[in-house]
């Protein structure tokens, strides 16, 4: 162990967020999860959820080894329970999701304990997400095509997130509890 | 041809920002490629632009015939002579690209007549596109992960030059020349 790379771990965890969280409601390609984990680290997102659709947990398990290695995945069986287990934590569920309670991404407060529910690929987010979800958000499309990629959508709207939480001094102190942090640091750097 | 198909391609054609450009240096994923052109859509960007390696362009062939059907699609053989050509209409080529020179993506003004030019999947911008270019740009990561999927920083930037020029009322007036829109409207509805 150097201490190059012990003092790139501490900045990282220095800096995570453990009240902004992702889950991803049947995201399955592989590309796109990778995609959307690598964003996560780099807003310091420090769990990560995903409904994953039965058979799909070899392709989970895969990306979770790389970019993933620096975000915990916690996975689920079902939408409903796990919107409502963040829920029960104090955190605001938002489904980026196109429908007539959409808002603007822009004018949400990230700042506050926030989850962003991302749908799957083909069908979207699900009736069940949509309906268990605090509330919908909309990235606005000035085209022709209906929806983005589902890893730019999820970092269009975490770049915002990142945005107004730097703007609030949230990347200059630390977040994470020391228990937390000093189990996170101990599996970085002996994994 | 109907009148609601009419009505979406006037209110895309519309929305179009013909000096805001994609420059793609290399990249060469198809869901890579399709995504930003879906991006490109979305924030209204009218015509964008690939250096292709050799060989590719049946791919980009390819994404052109998808989302990249709203986008027009200029190829390029070589980095230099296409920043020089853009530099030549008056545009500003900012690479997306980590370097001593590289400022936060937020502090440039993409109100001006702007192109953001992305790296390769693996070796990211080419010398000569850094060479060439007006300026670089990074998108902050707060983790451990050393880059973002090209798609996804692809998409904050451009997020960040819509957001900018929706403020400034740029997606209110019609911008591009009546030209252009006509024989665009006639393309899109004749295809
Ligand atoms: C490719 S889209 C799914 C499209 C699907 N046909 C539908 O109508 O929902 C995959 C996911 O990306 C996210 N997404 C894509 N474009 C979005 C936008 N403009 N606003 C909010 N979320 C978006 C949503 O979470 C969506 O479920
Ligand atoms: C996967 S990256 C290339 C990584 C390559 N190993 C390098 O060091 O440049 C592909 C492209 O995405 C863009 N990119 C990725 N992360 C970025 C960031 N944080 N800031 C700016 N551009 C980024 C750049 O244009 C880069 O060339």
């Amino acid at each position: 162990m150097t201490a190059h790379r012990l003092n790139r771990c501490r900045a990282a965890l220095d800096r995570r967020q453990p009240d902004l969280r992702v889950l991803m409601d049947g995201v399955h390609k592989p590309h796109n999860l990778s995609a959307i984990l690598r964003t996560c680290d780099a807003v310091g997102v420090f769990q990560a959820h995903a409904v994953v659709p039965r058979g799909n947990l070899a392709i989970h398990r895969h990306c979770a080894a790389g970019a993933g290695q620096w975000v915990e995945t916690v996975l689920h069986d079902e939408v409903t329970a796990a919107v409502r287990s963040l829920q029960s934590e104090g955190v605001r569920v938002y489904a980026a999701h196109w429908s007539p309670r959409a808002v603007d991404f822009r004018d949400v407060d990230y700042t506050a304990p926030t989850a962003v529910l991302m749908g799957a690929e083909l069908w979207g987010v699900s009736d069940a997400g949509a309906a268990a979800a605090d509330g919908h958000i909309s990235v606005p499309m000035a085209g022709l095509v209906e929806s983005l990629n589902v890893s730019v959508a999820a970092a269009v709207i975490l770049f915002e997130a990142q945005r107004q939480r730097q703007a609030a001094g949230f990347y200059d102190q630390v977040r994470l509890d020391p228990e937390r942090y000093r189990r996170t640091l101990f599996e970085w750097l002996h994994p």
